[in-house]
């Protein structure tokens, strides 16, 4: 019994992740069927490509990661299928896959008919061939089987700059649904107090493990449930409170 | 093990879609749920039954599928249960399944009382007829079990208007989450360069296979992935930039 | 098979829900995952307790059904798992499990390793301490081994005013996806025809027992599904005519 997960740009007000799953169920009925998210921006590749990487580690060996944000759906770039860190993913040559399945990897190019539904729509690879090949998969295929073997596959790094250190620059990689700032810095010592400039502008924040380490309506810096650090307002939203959203630069001092 | 899918109006904000699930699940323990859509615009019927018709298909046979869009519920349209195209449809009769479960069919009023809970609530047929009904299903009960034959229930037909045409007319019937339009139209040759009228303004199309066949912000004719004429901007609205919402009028002529 | 329900504010653009069904499936693969609803308004615990109240009882007995609506995550509060009615509820003792899990009730501070992944992030005790639980739950550990018994735990109940009476008076506790005021009146004969005042304006409305009992635009007063009285306008939203929203003090009185 296999875990398929999904993570796409979809939304969920379409059928299209439906259609998805009604595909993956009608070649491996014993699937279990998990979405990660439908919701990443759209096109926003590189925000895809964080969500999965969040998530599929904690999901069982084995399991079968599907990620569709596609915006050069039916053109040149190639339909893969990765086996890296023990699991399986499948999904377009852009970058989304890539942070999930970090080296050692082993990339295939889906081109084999089995793996795909005739015809082919050109703009619906989810359904017609990432659907297929997940199913295939589930039902115990190997992702050699896809096709042939590629050297390389398009890489999208999730930014990282450090730890948090005394004086130092991130940028945001990732606003939450709190409004909680995902910043690019990974690691470092986070008590005291620092200040946090941003877009022109200077903010106080302190150094605290959770929330309520904080007054309402404060700043906190943490680190956060991913293991890098975060900004957070208790009660609030960070992203709100200093205008910062994804891609803003951030710079840190420690105060005294 | 049965599947069973769910396309609504509920939202998924409330409880709703999770109480309808619940009692799916005591009845039929092992069913797979799936999630097709909850965001079908309030009382939209015709748009239900459009995303139903769109991913029921996909699912294996034997499938069981609910759909709740249901303005009437509780006053005299009758609670419906319908086995077409090997797979069993669960709504009320108001068009929500007729799409999806096209002639020839067998459709049954449901009135058995073991395929309701009592006392049936008035506004939530969803969790007290069709939830049962779909649970019975999914554990080997018979349409036919749930009441008398009904000679015919309501229809709701997907608008179609015939192949596009050098010149042709129709509507759009569905905005998806990019902003594509789904037309009326139904196969015919793309290619080439269009004219596009809308709401009394011209735009030029080209007709292609994929958005990657237009250059980014160009409008972008081709034949979706449901096999309807669709209308896209690459990397952006076709909604946003043409005006043209669910119903609106387009005309499309073949440019020289 | 356990079932394993979620109610969370987490929404569902963040890969939050889907790191903690990874988390209980790798613990227990064969559980049946289902979301009552990641769509609690932010830090709402009182929302999450009701709409979890609503769902819950539905499910098959046994089922699991975790809650993180959790705004103290990480500080003094403790994370809990309480048994009642049959079935078993995770998440923090701030009452967002109390209304669901009614006395006799057994409770458990959860603080056994063998229920938290280390280390646990003081930030997302949803995927390190809760998912974790419900997946040994889910395969077949007992409650009491989490952890010490607790005597009481933090308690929210719903607001209840008693029934729909001549001349009476209630709060909007929920406001659903159709704008429908659910009100914290329960029971009551709703026939004929009412005064409704709210915010100083008054309003005329008709009981009923479903919306068509009512015209298009008119206000009907009704026991809802949840077997409270709720106020809705027919194809329209009695949120928006009346101007009410949760917490909104309503005064209704029989009309000769």
């Amino acid at each position: 019994m296999a875990v398929v997960t999904f993570t796409t740009d979809f939304g969920t007000q379409d059928a299209y992740a439906g259609a998805m799953k009604g595909v993956v169920l009608s070649l491996a009925p014993d699937a279990v069927l998990v979405d990660i998210t439908h919701q990443v921006p759209r096109q926003d590749v590189a925000a895809g490509a964080l969500a999965l990487a969040h998530a599929a580690p904690l999901f069982p060996p084995g399991s079968i990661h599907v990620a569709v944000v596609d915006p050069g759906v039916g053109a040149e770039r190639a339909d893969l299928v990765v086996e890296a860190a023990g699991h399986v993913f499948v999904g377009p040559d852009n970058g989304v896959l890539a942070m999930a399945a970090p080296p050692p990897r082993q990339a295939f190019r889906i081109d084999n008919p089995r793996f795909r539904r005739e015809p082919v729509s050109p703009t619906f690879h989810g359904r017609d061939v990432f659907a297929v090949t997940a199913g295939r998969m589930a039902r115990g295929a190997a992702p050699r089987e896809a096709g042939p073997a590629l050297p390389a596959i398009v890489e999208i790094g999730a930014a990282t700059d450090g730890p948090l250190a005394s004086e130092c620059a991130g940028t945001v990689v990732h606003v939450d649904r709190f409004g909680n700032l995902v910043t690019s810095l990974v690691g470092g010592r986070t008590d005291g107090s620092w200040q946090l400039r941003c877009a022109g502008r200077r903010f106080v924040a302190t150094g605290g493990r959770t929330y309520a380490d904080v007054e309402v309506g404060a700043l906190l810096v943490y680190e956060g449930s991913g293991g890098r650090i975060e900004i957070a307002v208790r009660d609030g939203s960070a992203a709100a409170l200093t205008g910062a959203g994804a891609g803003s630069r951030l710079e840190l001092s420690r105060r005294p």
